[in-house]
């Protein structure tokens, strides 16, 4: 019986074989066709299935996010239009719609925000990406400080929030063309830094190339990469760090 | 005066310019013309600046090494070979060399190891890169548990050690070719990854490319990556998380 | 008089060389003058040409569709839009359209359907590309198991099928961003796996170039890997597979 | 306890939950600290563990074979140098190296050879490529035919072959710079083709990845693609589909 | 005084240096600002300057092509959209528009058409550019044969055309996806062949580099390449080449 | 207090710390949350903040600008579009655009124009970026020579030029395509070239990739490159040596 | 029977059938296993099989060579080592080294030299490309001119050789990094011209993409473009087009 | 005659067509078969000629030195080898070699040095880019300033040698790895930047591409950039802008 264990187990939460055949069979009742529901992903990680809109039609986003609260306290769709807002309203009527960070946010009973994580942009055109960290980072129950437009071209912006950056237990730190305000935190400070490449620029930034890569061959220690525009998978590692530091603290 | 102190200080060590300022000056004694070296990175970062060895000759990294040794605790050299070692312990007589992670450490006092960070393999070819990712934590002062050879070409082998990655504050995963295996441990589990690609295998792996792109991808949440083959770069990540979740629970 | 033989010949139909001919001259009699018609594509490789729309103008391809319906069983046009079906239809009153898998088929008899392949997707996102292949290996007479969204972030989804996937004679299976699913799938079973990329995704998974790389170094064997998105190339590998075991098992 | 079953069954061969943890618990007994043999391979997916030399030293190599034959009818080693196979012997007199293939290979009991595999080269320059699909296809049991140096700068030399071609259950088509091979053998036959790309080439063949790209664009159907030079991965394919047939056959 | 015959000198039309400046400035009057028109191109290359459209507005065009007629007898513009069309004939009334190859041309007196050169094309998809092709050809003087939608997955169908292909001096070979057909045209004759890839296809097609990279690799002699769907510029190198050859036979 | 000075200081205009201070806290007064507007930029580097309008919505573009134009002698906004210049009039009712450019510009003081820059564009398609080469010139207080459309097909265009190229203090060359013209241009005077990649052209150009990667390897010397299609980034590097020039001249 | 005269005819030569049969046996008798050698290919392509050595071992490359000198007048093998030439020459004594072009020739009957075809150079360092253009060239029965070290960043340097450029019917233009001199060339002749990347260079210079990608984007009509460093293929090309000029006036 | 001054002119030395004739004809009196000496080069671009010697054999490197003594007062060699410099002395004894920055040097006649220019180097890896550079920019006539090892994870370190940034008339700036700071630089500064990449780092650094690319997306503004460790081209940029301003304060 070890193995179902070690599929379905969490590090802090005891559910016995027969609680997750239990929980899984019950999941699977209305599952739609197209979709093979997550219910117990909580259990396992720590917090629900998200649901990624692009490829799926607003009645799809709306069915999977409906299913989804059946069993969790928080349901999430990032990339997502108005279009699908107005299909998942109609099921769940208390979702809300952010959108600069195109997030559809349903909460049951909103997590407690705990410790600190910083989210700081380049540019005023990196502030999508940005958004979509901070309200992912917020729903997943942590506090968050935002530093807009703080990039190297001037670098007395950064300097001044140093407080800020040292208070938190994690920095994302986010930027297009030269990627260079990672290097520049990390080497400012002892917290990880995550850093968000994003598509702002042209040419040879290769929409966010230029900037992953910089990011990927920092000088600076300290510095782990997630994919460009991705604010969200940003803000998930972030948030583990700092529920990892909460936790510990608390 | 803020912007002094903004980028000579460190969020638990209370430093005033003066001090930052003579620390400065000291260290520019004896420097190198090639090098200037960063004495007051632990007093920033929470580590000393530590040595790339490619592009430098043995003789200048022995110079480095003993330069650093004046001020910092723990001296490391990476990427480095068994010449670059000769050099150095001619110049640090206690210095050591470990092979497989191509490491030179001097530690005039070993730091306290704390907490725990898991360094998990896909395959044996990945060794090298691992073990820089473990000797560097160790080095840093961190626990460490090391899985080996457990690729999900065989997903029993990772599922064997899940007890093992649930008791790690941070995991650092290490694979080449198909990169799957972060995407298989970051669902199972709710500590940051931090996925670590290997230039393992041929052709369209493209010395590492295919495994960086998959982890960079990842469907799984919770995912951070380094540059290939940079064990050390993800050894430095999970210490500044286990840190801080060690510093935390104590 | 070999070599005419070795173009036209297939290596179950006998045909001889004045039949060849005759059909050839035959088929040509009404091709329009920007196509010519391989009409001995079934003698030869056991299904008729299909019709690819891109860069087709609708009129062209209900033009060829009309005069491929002239000597084929089935016709199918792929990746193809809601225009070129209406004008499809205009010709073959009794063609459909598949939406979801963009193909327009018009069977004069259908195929009868034999043994079985599976068809696995990721993700709800990759339901375009699953559908292409599902209701290709249909149209060439092929029994079909779909088992949808069971991506590796969340394992069990996929062991729970495993049944599924060992009674099938090959198995196509469909992801994109980080393209792990066949190499789990692989190590699972002993039937060959047609990884299909697809090009969901965002920044560095360029268009499914992640997920086709991941797929070409799997650690796992038994895994081959066609175009992204290509849906019906990887069908056509499969019925080909299946057709052998289903004749020898006949 | 379906969990475990879904990881360690097998479609063919019963075995129980306490066959299988034995079976994994006696494979541990002697494992090298850097490796974890994948023992049950065989029962899950018809073949044992292959090891893949390249980053591993002699001595592993050696060992993690030695420890393979312990339960494996089969022992094989792939992109082996002559060292490498001087450390086997030592643990295993009876290995053999076959050197254009730089497969070390071991047979306790040679498995019976069914069906029947071609592997067709384009030019001489591919030969080592070829090589390893054919060795590697005789080890796991199949029946080969070989066509070398026939590539479609002289049509005429793959057409004098068809016979052969049509005679097996499936096709491995090696070819280097601009891959057409596959595409035109595809056009005459309704078998598999397992397009196994090449590095023959300079300049923009890109090591490989001119042939990669045609294979995976070809305009025939049928035709999958494994990494460039990866004759022993076409070899997995093919070697599952001829059994596949072969056993519905038999 | 030698210098500035080097520049402007052609080697079958003497043209005093006198004569060169006339021209020269003559040319120069009524230009637009935005533009420096090459008027004594066809003297130095034996054809007039062609109009690039894309990046100049419509007015542009016109404006350049009136410019041009003043002392050209044929004036062509690639790339053309209809608008284009619509101010080029208010200022050149006999101007007209073939479509399919997207060319706007006037002729003040036609080319007599010369020798002769063959298009062919792999697929139906592939006509815009082989009509791109084929028109320039046309215009530039030179006798056209066209052979359509005879690629590699059915051999006979270009087989069958033979006799064309050897009569003709030159040989334009126009395909996407797998770009194999030069190859196979380059092994069936002795004359020169210019490769068109195309952008025809998807995924890793990546708008037309495979076939791009399959033609610069082919492993027939005789092939040379020009860019991604440039029609066009594979007719001006078969038309230098069919040129030559007619005046040689002339 | 040395530092702040390393930060805030130019190496022309004497500002003191408090002069600093002062100017950023009243800066910061009315910005807005999204940006941190960098007052100082003229004192540090010689001209204000630019306004990169890509990602931002007219709104913020507006403001942005209004902000600036509160210290700023001349506001520039790159990129923009109609609807952002409508939104900047609103704030800023002097304000014009600059529409083949896509410039918005706004001055309070018109800077003296000083020296010469000569932009050369080798055809009528890189019109626009000459343009925002030239506007942003012009702005930024430099006297412009405009070349047009003088590629090296015809090499007499540019020579006819030569005597505005010797007179600038630096030349802007921008082309697409081959990228060509830069090193001839390199070859035929010792002044410093800022060679400038167009997107223009198709296929292989790649949006402008083979001009940049020619222009990188310029086998002429004296030549700098800039990113695609950035002719504003020309304009500033140009627009710093000449100002250097005629600083010295004056 | 056409089709085998489709396969074995060639425009200029008739052979019957039977010819083409018998030689096709006779070929084949003493064939190596690893090869199948296109004895026919003269006939065909109007110029023997030519043996490129990578891949291949010293003795094949002799076999080989061996064998195709019983049906051929000239062996031809290209990219050859010293140690080729060695064990070529054991069974072809009469065969010669040209070490710079690295070609192993072997001429029972030199062919007549007719026409002429340029060979341009951009620098020395492209010396070896050129010289395996024009042995080839030699070889095949061409007049050569060379010229070397001409590259653009001196114009005068190619203009004084103009006479050799128009006196020729086909230009092969060598040139590495910015890849500029094929369209300098092309504007000022009406002559074909085939443009030769090289991989001199670095950095940027990719091994050659970078001059590869600016020749395929040549705004200079008349330029078609071989794989890089290939400058036999270039010579192929040449030849054929020199070949119907020749003919042509003869 | 017009055109030839336009060739041969410089903007500050008259020459007559005579002179420049006789100069020419004078120049290619010994000149070796494979090089095309040009000899008028420091009269068109105040430099003569500098061998690149990858690619040429150490006598004719030798041999091209010897030739350009003869009529030059500086002869350059850059990436030279120790056995390059060997021939060299033979025909030049007074020749030095400077081995970091791989250049062979022989000055008739040193020029004098004027104004100044900055190198700036991230790290002491990139020391022998940032030594070609300052050795090449001495041999022009330059002086100098090196700054070493001050990369942005240390900020302090390069914000401590503001006063020599901006006391160079341009700024060259070495950096691999993220390449950032040349950014940092741009923004602290109203000088030219010229940003050079190095090949320094591994994994996604690509060979220097990561830099490469972070600097053309430089956020700060005056920054151009030249090929991946091309100190020598940084320098010839240097030192046109350098002289410009020396002469105008001259």
């Amino acid at each position: 019986m070890a193995a179902l264990k070690a599929i379905a187990m969490a590090d802090e939460t005891q559910v016995t074989i027969a609680d997750a055949l239990e929980q899984w069979t019950q999941g699977r009742r209305d599952e739609p066709a197209y979709a093979t529901i997550d219910h117990e992903r909580t259990t396992r990680t720590g917090f629900p299935e998200v649901i990624f809109c692009p490829g799926k039609s607003d009645q799809q986003i709306a069915e999977i996010a409906a299913e989804l609260a059946r069993t969790a306290t928080v349901v999430m769709a990032t990339r997502a239009s108005q279009g699908a807002f107005e299909a998942v309203r109609v099921r769940l009527p208390q979702a809300v719609f952010h959108d600069e960070a195109r997030i559809i946010a349903w909460e049951k009973q909103a997590l407690p925000r705990v410790g600190c994580v910083a989210v700081v942009s380049a540019g005023t055109s990196d502030g999508a990406v940005a958004a979509e960290a901070a309200v992912s980072l917020d729903l997943m129950g942590n506090n968050v400080s935002r530093i807009n437009d703080v990039g190297v071209a001037g670098l007395h912006r950064v300097l001044n929030h140093r407080d800020l950056l040292n208070n938190a237990n994690a920095i994302v730190a986010v930027a297009g063309m030269d990627g260079a305000l990672p290097s520049v935190i990390a080497g400012l400070t002892n917290k990880p830094v995550i850093a968000t490449p994003t598509s702002v620029g042209y040419g040879a930034s290769f929409q966010g190339i230029a900037a992953l890569l910089a990011m990927l061959n920092s000088c600076a220690v300290g510095v782990s990469v997630v994919n460009i525009d991705n604010g969200f998978g940003a803000a998930c590692v972030a948030s583990r760090i700092n529920h990892i530091a909460a936790k510990a603290n608390g």
